[in-house]
């Protein structure tokens, strides 16, 4: 059945982030709707945000184009140029190897809501833009390191 | 600049559907948001329908994912298991090779929209569920013909 009943698929919360850095998301639900769709050639979540949380640490794709629509409540999309209001409808592209590290986060006091749409690739490098941190991505693996390969330390 | 002004970005109507069949989606205009963000890996458009059009000839694809969520007024689905009334924020997935033909029709009396999202492949083929005609596309080429790869007649 190609029409999806978004009132029975799962949220997930969490994050794959290392040490104290998955704290970061916290207040960010995900519900998958691609995959159990049965999309395989790229994701489709919507991303729900409470107030005062963001949807990643700012980052960029180099291999992955990544697609915004938000769908409820006010994001602040911010990237290299500063930060930019995003109402129900509005839109925002990341093409793939742009090095303008991006993030959503919600300001308001209110929940906030988004779709994203993201290719899927075999392999894929994100670089993090706030701090001195890439993960390189092989299949389901996903490999955090510093931005030369070195490992990150205990404190994330 | 990642968000898109979507009050400058420009609609398209007209199809590229052979003889008269292009008559079929009047009513139809497509506002594409991916190319103008630079993304190349997969398309990402506004399809608006005005009272009675339809998004396309209903059809499935051979090699690409697709994903549609309903932005504005009521969409009705068409696939194999009939009508599906589809409001702002329901979303549906059409997974490549799923033989399951659909379009989203516009049955009520005020405009409708929806995000689509198809991956972009070198190569595709897309069955019509409805007539004897197939599309075999490589690169920016369109070949219409019948099922069985002869050519269409004069009326479409």
């Amino acid at each position: 059945m190609p029409k999806l009943d978004l009132s029975r698929l799962p949220w997930r919360t969490g994050s794959g982030y290392p040490g104290k850095l998955a704290a970061e998301v916290g207040g960010r639900s995900v519900q998958p709707l691609g995959d159990p769709g049965g999309l395989s050639q790229f994701g489709v979540n919507i991303v729900r945000l409470e107030p005062g949380a963001m949807s990643s640490l700012r980052h960029y794709h180099m291999e992955q184009d990544e697609f915004v629509m938000v769908t409820e409540g006010t994001c602040t999309l911010i990237d290299d140029q500063g930060a930019h209001e995003m109402l129900p409808g509005d839109c925002a592209a990341f093409p793939a190897g742009d090095a303008n590290g991006h993030h959503l986060v919600n300001r308001s006091d209110a929940p906030a809501a988004f779709l994203v749409v993201g290719t899927r690739t075999e392999t894929d490098t994100a670089f993090y833009s706030d701090m001195d941190m890439k993960v390189t991505v092989t299949g389901r693996t996903f490999d955090f390191t510093r931005k030369d390969g070195s490992p990150l330390t205990a404190d994330g």
